[in-house]
């Protein structure tokens, strides 16, 4: 089934803010055998959202919008759908209901703007939102094709998909095609390198199997895509295409899951019981935080020293001031202590350390912008290297971020 | 002038990348008084991008594409445009050249594929790549109206319009309607007790001045839109309005700039030459990582610690073991000592610390998820509190960084 996505909001179109619902839904869909269609983003404007709506209906069976229904002025997308589907707006007693329990577990009193919140469309039916104020409407056109209106805060929005508007879809929408995918995080392949590697490969595929290329720093996602009625047939296809693929890449492979680094680093380190601590000085904190962002961190990740200054760096990781003094902090003997001072301070076995240049000043000839030293540590095995990255400051501490957990993920693989 | 934009890549319909090329696009193209009028987001598909493409142009005289331009075999715009706006593919002998000069840079040999990056419609004006190695291509219909094919890469992206694709759309359609932006950063209010404080002043604006309510966890970002011919006109008339709101507000302001807290406290800080660092345990370095994002943060940030494990905060921050032992180490003693510590061991005169149950394991009846102890201290000022945050883990970590860096800006701004 197709599925076409609405995303409204004037913040959206000035990029204030970043749309993540759309992507989110795309992700949650697949296991339903659905399939998003498009995303359109429009404005809070009643002709744009109109147009957007007759459109989507052109191209799928469901239309999911999300945002436009905060108790504020420029929001307007409730009256847009009572237009749209007919009726009159009525006041549904059971949002009052509703919001007045969400404002009271959040201690605070309704006001008449959010009294608002339960004046909808007679022609919806209502889906209760159990974690914010904004309902959620299901409309039914006459030709049974739906539009489900969700608020536009991603915690609501995804939170009510999974409880409430996925099941509902899923039996008004029992789906024939089965869509399967399956995904390779890749390393020391450039993307037109890896596509020369397994090109021979990828040109025996089925019509059904589709590969597509997902470049990021300093990796490659490959994702595997199969489309098929038979569910166990494409499920067995998907996966011996997939162990092939393995096979010719060998060690570049990092994982066969859609993961992060820091999640491939730290399920390998819950698995096998080893702690990891970190001592960053150009990425910031940045490694802490990926690590530390996955439910389950505190179980192997000690801690670490953000060493922006050089006092930090002797004091609090014990890096020999002479050392700085003859190599610069951005050196590999420097980065070297740093990473044996993180397993030190933080009693753990596993430590990543940086010290580079992510710009935009700071430069010189011989160490530019995007110049970063890395170690990592495990016991007393080291893997370390000067890397020479691109881009933006964000983009080179992404980059530092990611090539730190890789080289550990190196290390690790191996105990 | 309306601009319309279309997002091109199988990978952001299955939500494996965010599109954040189309609010970038978005938020740059308002100084030269034009405005985003709707995205689209479609996947690899020839019907698809042949159907967005002239929804685009019914909408809008400029139709800008990103995506779908790499030198995989998932990637089909190449084609779509040249059936699009005619011509033969052909070898553009300077793309050539460029795609050398770059992987030279790199150290990488051409290969077969990106060879191809060169075969271009002969109906476009390419636009050379200063970045990458996929070309911008430049069409015009016969009606005047302009599309211009751009690569997915964010980076490259953003670096060729503003270098490039601006300036020579500008030269193309000179505007008349100048777009002025000013946006307040608001903490203390829920949104609609935002709304009903200001609701006497927001219903007496003018029709040709907007306002919008852009809510994010801890703090609210107003944006107030005024469209006008007259330049000065506008832009005495935002700048008068603003000033308004901000007498209305008054200490609940945090900047009359679109800052993030980080860089609202970072500029404070490098203003009046106060040192900062940090000590996170449920943060995890999000606050570190946030603040050294921002260029010039090396000139007052001197380092943190992550204090993840009881070890780590007593032997690097001096925590006391009694007080973890009597009041745990989500409480206010230990995240107020965690500050003193980070002040001490980095030599600052600012610190944020943070305690706290991110989830979505580890709270108990008295301390559920999402309870964080927070201490900011400058000097020996503190403000400190025990605050309750919703959500999934990522979104308390985001909360509580939030929450810890609007403390120190209450702090720094007293000073």
């Amino acid at each position: 089934m197709k599925v076409s996505v609405i995303v409204i909001g004037d913040e959206l179109l000035i990029g204030q803010v970043v749309d993540t619902n759309s992507g989110w839904i795309a992700r949650h869909i697949s296991p339903y055998g659905w399939e998003v269609n498009d995303v359109q983003t429009v404005g809070d404007n009643a002709d744009e959202i109109r147009r957007s709506i007759d459109r989507a209906f052109e191209l799928s069976s469901v239309v999911l919008t999300t945002g436009g229904l905060g108790p504020t002025k420029d929001d307007i997308t409730k009256s847009v759908l009572c237009d749209y589907f007919g009726g009159e707006m009525v006041t549904d007693n059971s949002v009052t209901e509703n919001v007045n329990r969400i404002f009271a577990r959040r201690g605070i009193k309704m006001n008449p703007l959010t009294a608002a919140q339960a004046i909808v469309p007679s022609s919806c039916r209502v889906i209760q939102n159990r974690v914010g104020t904004a309902p959620i409407m299901w409309f039914e056109r006459e030709d049974g094709k739906v539009l489900v209106s969700m608020p536009g805060v991603p915690f609501e929005t995804s939170t009510m998909m999974s409880e409430a508007v996925f099941p509902a879809l899923r039996e008004r929408f029992p789906s024939p095609v089965h869509i399967e995918h399956a995904v390779l995080m890749v390393t020391d392949y450039t993307e037109s390198g890896l596509a020369m590697k397994i090109s021979a490969w990828e040109e025996s595929l089925p019509e059904h199997l589709h590969l597509a290329y997902l470049p990021k720093p300093g990796l490659i996602r490959l994702r595997l895509d199969g489309h098929h009625e038979d569910v166990a047939f494409i499920r067995e296809e998907v996966a011996r295409e997939l162990a092939v693929l393995k096979d010719i890449l060998g060690p570049a492979v990092l994982a066969d899951e859609d993961l992060t680094p820091a999640e491939i680093l730290l399920k390998e380190c819950i698995e096998k019981g080893v702690t990891i601590s970190t001592a960053e000085s150009c990425t910031g904190g940045n490694i802490a935080h990926e690590l530390t962002l996955i439910p389950g961190a505190s179980e192997v990740v000690n801690g670490g020293v953000v060493s922006y200054s050089n006092g930090v760096k002797v004091n609090v990781l014990g890096v020999s001031a002479a050392d700085i003094d003859a190599n610069g902090a951005v050196s590999i003997p420097v980065v070297r202590q740093m990473a044996a001072g993180a397993q030190r301070v933080a009693s753990s076995r596993l430590a990543v350390a940086t010290s580079g240049i992510a710009g935009p000043g700071g430069g010189s000839e011989e160490k530019p912008v995007g110049t970063v030293c890395i170690c990592a540590r495990l016991d007393d095995k080291e893997l370390y290297e000067t890397a020479h990255f691109n881009g933006s400051r964000a983009r080179i501490i992404d980059s530092a971020t990611t090539r730190a957990l890789i080289l550990a993920i190196k290390l690790i693989k191996e105990l």
